[in-house]
């Protein structure tokens, strides 16, 4: 494994220090885990100095906090993209579902980074846990936008039903891929669609 | 927190060696995850000799392992309890979501214990991560009774089906336990509930 992070890090030689410190931390905690990671690694296989290191990072939590908000922007952007793409909650779905097993046959997924991120640092680590829970929320929010542009069943009468109805879609979403991570079974993440049909039934 | 547990640890004391030793670990592995327990803290707030440690449990794999099993135990015991006792579904999920709120109002709720361990072991811990998913399978296998016990739209004809349905029901648990888990809001947990009774609806 190391050997491969290797040749990526050599790859990234040519990106500025922050850069490639950034894109060597962020495969190392998604393959390894946040905890399992140290600095020196970090430093080590994105061929930097420990000073520059803390020259941009200030601790490890900070490197994690700066980790979520690249993947929050991806995942916030992506929900968002698909959702201005799709004309149905079905589409909308069915994408989402598609994405996510195409990373798992890529070998690019590793589960939820927030939830994996929290289940790793139930020892301190405050400020990431309440950017965790910030980048929860507004995965909430976006959903809501979801469940607003595709209720034909005029069940989400106002914002606040949007968000829970929301909330169940996340909820969704995290159950199918913690199945997935528990069992092995990559056949676990239909059930997002299927979930979130049952929680949006089209027109009666 | 050293000195709470150090209290419990001393009302521990007239347990067996072994017995102690895993009451002691699986307060750790709850609290400050498996991760970030050493050995060394087990023995030492077990107040057990290290010889003794690796006379009962080989490693802390192993010691992981035993935890599960413990853990494992109880929880599909539970399941198979609120089963026999309920005469409907809404009865059954009602009756474990209000068992999951009196941990978490107990302080004595952290999350899913197979999630959290499967998150915490990205490295390494293969024989662990195999009790994971054979005891997240045996989760389902035992959803899938109640399934059939309580299905009385006759949706699940054969157990192919009823194991579908089960697996859906586990992600809706494994769902809003990581919802509340990311966002700390508590009334997530309800969302089983909802989230059950989609799955399994009332007779026509």
């Amino acid at each position: 494994m190391q050997s491969i992070q290797k040749t990526k890090a050599t790859e990234q030689m040519s990106m500025p220090v922050r850069t490639r410190i950034l894109a060597v931390a962020s495969d190392l905690f998604e393959r390894q885990g946040f905890v399992n990671t140290g600095i020196n690694q970090i430093i080590e296989d994105s061929g930097s100095a420990k000073a520059s290191f803390y020259d941009h990072f200030l601790s490890k939590e900070k490197l994690g906090q700066e980790y979520l908000k690249i993947y929050g922007d991806g995942h916030i952007g992506l929900i968002r993209t698909l959702m201005e793409r799709s004309d149905s909650v079905d589409v909308f779905v069915e994408g989402w579902v598609r994405i996510l097993k195409r990373q798992l046959r890529n070998k690019n997924f590793y589960g939820c980074p927030m939830a994996n991120l929290r289940a790793q640092t139930t020892n301190g680590f405050d400020l990431l846990q309440s950017s965790i829970a910030d980048l929860a929320n507004k995965t909430i929010e976006v959903l809501a936008d979801c469940v607003e542009k595709f209720d034909r069943s005029q069940i989400t009468i106002n914002r606040e039903k949007a968000l829970l109805t929301a909330r169940r879609i996340f909820a969704a979403y995290e159950g199918a891929v913690h199945v997935w991570q528990l069992t092995g079974d990559a056949s676990a993440l239909d059930d997002i669609a299927f979930l979130v049909r049952r929680l949006l039934p089209p027109a009666a």
